[in-house]
């Protein structure tokens, strides 16, 4: 394991980088990175040898728990560098006003939808919300659903608020992003179905759908699935909710439609 | 219908009312009031009569949406009061970049749980979230839940947050607040239910839960549900997940819960 490299200037490049990958959106496609911040995340990445780890950023306070989280995960990737920064400094990149002072950089993995999927997938339309699609992504994986793909207008799936939301979830699915409905319907084998409060079938009432791997689009909060989307899509449902309530939460939906599935599966 | 007080200074008393309600939970307490931001809010809340309307504060730079809705709530409300304040004012009050540009100052109604309560609820012990306890109000309404009871320990749920997240729901459902398992378990007539991620029945595959009225319990983020909720619970369930998945977000955990109840009623 390398030395660990002291930071207390806010001019310092390192660090430069690490606020701009906490704040700004389009840092984190301009450098192929992303910040996972707290113990739980550090845990989960820090075990994963799939994950490439660039560093781990300790902060002067860090607690005894992020220390031993934070060299475990040193010793699982070697190649990662060690940095700890002055308290001032650390609570600029943490999101969390008493985190534990451990986070990890990680290289963004690229994942690129194959030519053939016949497995459950998830596709987000639109999503906006960070803590939507975290929650999303989450629910996707303890639902069994191993792919979650992304169109263009959805949040990034790996930023810093998406992956907070999503506990760890990252290391459990494949994350496609920037994926267009056509793209998305040449690629997956199965049946697409929507989430749709407007039209469609009664979820819990319709025949079975759940014979070949399945699909299932949630569009974004507010306008719902595209028409684009709906134009690829072989059955819709909605939930049957109450007359004088709008809508449900889109990861509230969501949970919903995939444990729907999942009951039928395990059934 | 008054005239419209205009307010330019930051020690405006009221401008400093509001500015507590907007950032301090405890003068939601202490003032007995709350905010509802944005058109939504403004729209739902403006329409529901029974809830007590004392203040319609409008941005400078309010959109004609925003001024439709604020007037029609004066309409609906002649004991409230109109403002309109400096942008840089409205700012500190208002939790979204670019809102619509109107609020209203709601009288927050103080519910107690009746001594016999024989119809279904929802029962948040310990959620400290204020977005997931805006989610599962949300959710409950959806469901067809329509009263909501907190322990003491619970997020504030008339919080400008929870109301965000709710979108709402608050006008569709009875809420109480600290009210302690004891409370609650001499309150309620029906089948207490709670979802444990430890342990317990599998939601499912067990037997019919719905033939009285339920109430659903669901435990903070983390901890799940206490040792003295579980010490008055009937039956306990758990959602079947995914091996090498943790948990479920606790929003996403009680759509599924409240969702597999309704579909047992509707079926």
């Amino acid at each position: 394991m390398s030395s660990i490299e002291s930071i207390l200037s806010d001019q310092n490049p390192k660090f430069k980088r690490w606020k701009r990958l906490a704040t700004e959106p389009r840092a984190l496609k301009k450098f192929g990175a992303t910040l996972a911040e707290g113990a739980h995340l550090t845990e989960v990445f820090g075990a994963e040898r799939g994950l490439k780890v660039v560093s781990v950023v300790f902060s002067e306070t860090a607690t005894e728990e992020a220390k031993t989280l934070g060299f475990y995960t040193l010793d699982q990737h070697p190649e990662a560098r060690a940095f700890v920064l002055a308290p001032s400094l650390y609570k600029h990149l943490s999101p969390v006003e008493h985190g534990v002072g451990v986070m990890l950089e990680v290289e963004i993995p690229t994942e690129t939808l194959p030519d053939e999927l016949d497995d459950d997938l998830l596709y987000l339309d639109g999503v906006q919300d960070a803590g939507n699609a975290g929650t999303l992504i989450r629910t996707a994986l303890a639902a069994g659903i191993r792919h979650v793909a992304a169109s263009p207008k959805t949040a990034q799936l790996w930023s810093p608020k998406v992956l907070r939301a999503a506990m760890g979830a990252h290391a459990g699915v494949r994350l496609y992003e920037n994926v267009t409905v056509e793209d998305l319907a040449q690629s997956f084998q199965g049946t697409i179905l929507a989430a749709d409060a407007r039209g469609g079938e009664d979820l819990f009432a319709a025949d079975d759908y759940t014979r070949e791997a399945v699909c299932w689009i949630f569009g974004a909060e507010g306008p719902g699935v595209s028409e684009e989307a709906l134009a690829k899509t072989a059955r819709r449902f909605y939930i049957p909710i109450e007359d004088d309530c709008e809508s449900l939460n889109v990861a509230a939906a969501a949970a919903v439609c995939l444990f729907d599935t999942r009951r039928r599966r395990l059934a």
